[in-house]
């Protein structure tokens, strides 16, 4: 749910997304169709299971690509909670346009409003601790910035898009570098204007990285006891920055997290598992 | 599981799907790789949970894109059961490719072994029945033939791949075209060499498909009695052709629906939903 | 000509298409048409020579790409027969839009009508025999849907695009499968909502594709005589199905062939060579 | 036939040429293929009727594109007349690449070596008299290079590529700016190293051409002694320059027109119309 | 300055251009626009120093690619000359737009009016010679037809664009062929409709390039006294052709070389260095 | 100057910024390299002037996409110094695609070289200072992230690379938001994971920016007195900062700016202007 925050603004590789996601359906036409006169019609896209709404421009754009012309009354925006049974969109369009691109549209809507539902609910589960819910690069293949926006539809914010607008250093980084202090020197100098976050499993990493200046620390699987510990540790630390748990979170145990007071939570699920939300479209009249 | 049947190809569009991944990933390079030296390394890829693997050339794509002398050797082919803890392919490459191509390669695993894996349950649900386990329209976007590859691999067979390469009549068509004999005649007319097939809500509406030669019925909610009275209706017709059964069919109700006698189940969610494989990757030494 | 039947929708890729033949006759602009003002003029599409006419939206892209607002005025759509010296299409554009695209929109018209009107020799040929002509995979590199468009406008129907919407197990794949029945057998496991069709080249190798259950025989280089042998042997099997002659068929031919009762022909020749139809465009006023 | 000249080389646009005709035949995959192992096989592509071989290049690359290791052997070169019969290629490749490529393969064969055939007798009809072949841009679209290539091939010249690498002023151009000499003066200005050909439906207009000092002259539609006029009117030119004749060209007519001492000739109709020149492909062994 | 002449064509890859342009700035979004709210806002661009205008249509690209109704008003014509502190485009748009467009189209402004103000120095120093300011293929990488467009809005010709409409004949060229003569030949054979032109190096070479009748001759690194023969020498010669000085051109020397008498001068700098200018956009109100 | 630094990776898009240079000169083929035999030849590439090296990865590609086989003996590494009359490379190919590659690759690395060898001269004027020369989005277009490699080469640091990877706030955010602080949490909670920078310009901007816990202060157009002070008052701030001065910084006044203390200056005219290095290449032998 995401009932104050600002509606963001879709991803610019959207247009392209829908574009390559309608050729993979139409290939070399749509044969069905053209049993059906192209006549002037209205639809209704109605959702059987309470969610939260994510993808109306997307949908918007699989069915404005084979109808310029094409209409659309909402019900609900993009980071609405919507009910079982609601008519999100009538949809004013040619019959044919409706009938090629309706699987398209509905596949990214249900999709999208898949993680942002998921979002929601670790987002509620922590609501008033503070903390917030980051998402992972653990995303489907090609959707990496379409699931990024529907975090966000959810209520979550959006850890690092991809390799190359974060620095994230680990173990393995570390190791090369010598230790952590010469990884994040050598990091900064790589990249001047890009956070430098590092990775640690222990508390002694903990402070070694607090030490190098970190901008961000990853804490590992820590337990709860550990992820107490290394908020305190981090107030009173000179170099004092914010702290992320991250690993094997799930609903059941994200507030205790959070209620550490660790300022985020990474969550790999949300994005890399689906639960399709229901979807239908009708044709009126 | 995928015991006796061939490995299918992949598709087509594999290098392109691989590319497009690697680069949302990717964008304007890997910072955080550039603080390890490009020297050639090994690295494991494990899995923590039993599966069917599904995903070996996109993995293998994904590392080649940024080494291509990178080695593979796999204990497990597409289609095969892995258990939980086993160390799935040791891969030889340089540093650099194997950070930067580690978690495209691993989305790429971890989203098709998770439609294979759910597929298989499907199929061994239905094992001795004959009934042949279709996937649908209903997928991930830009991940169409990627998920049919998928679905193979899990032992299940291809619907119609878009709406280009098959024919399927339902209440609108029929509407437009005034009967079902009529629409089934306008689709041959469309499409000599596509298999036309019609989708029925009633018995009678099967008989009329039927004896307008459709090559495929499908049985949209049927009961199981009504599935009972189709099958045998069907065998006793002169036009007796292929029924599909079809509409929210589960791990739950499947088996029953199968014994019905039909030819083919239809389950959207072995590619709507996705419940990711747990990966993960381990440099060695 | 294309009388009764609907005029078919042009291919996804028709827009594609049209860009890249502009853009290799424009490469890097048109020299010459900027020796003159860009006002809005009017121009006449004339052809010097009877034909069935196909390419309209083609050649309407190729303007509107140049200038988004060009208008058209037919007389005639796609399918219809036109006579010699008819006025096709007047053109209400830019002048440097119509000098520039010109050249594009009438190689698609001449290429495309001279496709249909093959086409629709052979259909008139065998006209009354209720046998349909159909095309093949031999065409033009790069205009596959586009010829097989102007096909449907000649009166023909298509048999498969390509590769990927049609199985057709040639002597190759029998060898490979050890028979014809293993051969259908595996066809069928590989997709189950797809069309396969058999190549036989003898009366027995007729009879095991019926006895395998193909959906179609193509019946390879048969004479009038095995022809008919064929088509009597396919109506009294029990697996009764559609039969298509093949090879090396000509307008003197076709019609004895389509007298023998197949249900097809497969013809390369209007496909693979084009005899363009006469076309100018001319300035008015 | 193009004994002495060197063969040119294949066009920048080849693998996109390939890929693209590649790609709208397999779409989602060549579904037959998989019927049969991927064993390395031979095969050998034939031609059944003599020819000018042109498209060796784009042959090759179809099998190189999904077999890199396929390997060629060639009894004739691009620009070699062949005889019926002949064996052109002997190919050796895994199986499945050779069925899934065969078709695209023969399709850039049999449509270039039509186009070289064809300039071949239109050459071998002017032989002696010094005259040049040219082309137009009266191609078939996507595959100008293609033939232009071809018509090299086959012994011809290439006129432009497209509207970019020279300038052809008409009618319109010259009513736009005036005069004759008003066009040529404007075309100067805009690229001052490219041709300036003008178009002459007569006597006068040619003199008005060479006044100006235009680089080629194009006599529209001459009769054979005008065309005897204009050579010799150009060679008492102080302005003297070359003269190409155009319009309605046959086999029949350019032998006459030729040795009228024009030094081009430009033949819409070598790349307008193609008749497929008749290749197969047979497995060895 | 450009103040007779046709304002040219943008090139045909404008549109590409821009898009690439503005996809390496906004790659997955544009962060920091998304503080504002999207109301329509007007905004000024501004030019702190005096030069030629050039990139209108590509300023105009960027912005209209963000929001499709954006409005412009410009002060200037691409080719006028203006001022420091002119208002050159009050731009109507909504302000995300006009936030995440401002650099794209700055760049374009800055590079493209850098290289028509600097052609216009050295067209402005040959002034009265009759002489042509020429560009040559030393260009920033991707933008060759954005900056032969900038020459001709700084009243330069161009050059070749490429390597595909014209021919330049090098020593290398000429030690391959054997000599001037039979380089030049092969070079007709080649390309009948194109110019071929010969670099020399020495009296004795113009004179072979004469003989050989080339249709432009290159003069090397000619000293001042060197040229001067040369035009004597080619004003008296049978095949007399247009002469083009070549060679560390700089403002210094051009215009002794300009008074020489040769045809054209071709200088490397006005392309290959750059002198952004200087410009700046504010919002308005 | 690179003295101690890592060579950088060059950037994911080089082969399609290599890809569509070479496109843009060769078009429809290099005519000219066709008069010469394709014989495996040598060439040495030298610099007439004193240069920091960039570009040789875009060199090599460009030769290795005509000549796969091409081999390169560097005399130095991106980054180095080099001499005037230094051979750089002695290049191994086909004597073609020497011909045909040479203007491409010589234009990357004259314009590569020519940003590394202006940034060396900036951060070799504030050597000892400990300040670090940043570059700006002032880039010429479609070269964006090959000139941040430029700008590493010359052992500059790279400022975000465009509007998706830092947030920069100004004035007209600051004016959205009501307050720098309003302007600061709302870019915090966009983007958990990126740099937030405020421009200010005074120094009570500055104390609200610190307030507001900004990740980096770009000081603008601040004189020297200034600078200092905003020094003083950051390190005396607890929410004490990075600060980056900005505004017409020159080669005569970034000593200066650099030794007030400021962390950063960005230098817009190392990207935006070019004077691009004299290289040649010869042929051996």
């Amino acid at each position: 749910m995401n009932e104050t925050a600002i509606i963001p603004d879709p991803p610019p590789d959207l247009l392209q997304c829908v574009a390559q996601a309608l050729e993979e359906d139409l290939g070399a036409g749509d044969l069905t169709a053209q049993l059906v006169a192209n006549a002037p019609v209205s639809a209704r896209i109605i959702t059987r299971e309470e969610a939260v709404l994510s993808g109306r421009p997307y949908a918007e754009a699989a069915f404005r690509r084979l109808d310029p012309a094409a209409r659309f009354d909402w019900t609900a925006s993009d980071g609405d909670r919507v009910r079982a049974g609601q008519t999100l969109c009538t949809i004013h369009a040619s019959a044919r346009s409706l009938l090629s691109a309706e699987r398209t549209a509905l596949n990214f809507l249900q999709t999208l409003s898949a993680t942002a539902t998921q979002t929601a609910h670790y987002v509620g589960t922590v609501a008033g601790t503070g903390c917030i819910v980051l998402d992972t690069r653990k995303t489907l293949p090609g959707l990496r910035l379409a699931q990024k926006y529907a975090v966000r539809c959810g209520g979550g914010s959006n850890h690092r898009l991809g390799l190359y607008d974060g620095i994230l250093i680990k173990e393995n980084h570390i190791a090369a570098a010598g230790s952590i202090a010469a990884a994040v020197a050598a990091a900064r100098d790589l990249a001047a204007s890009v956070k430098v976050e590092v990775e640690v499993e222990s508390l002694e990493e903990l402070r070694h990285a607090l030490d190098a200046g970190a901008d961000i620390v990853m804490l590992d699987d820590f337990s709860l006891e550990e992820l107490r510990t290394a908020v305190t540790l981090n107030r009173g630390h000179p170099h004092s920055t914010r702290l992320e748990a991250s690993g094997g979170i799930s609903l059941d145990t994200i507030r205790a997290i959070a209620e550490t007071g660790v300022d985020f939570v990474s969550v790999g699920s949300i994005t890399k598992h689906v639960r399709a939300i229901d979807l239908s479209m009708r044709f009126e009249g």
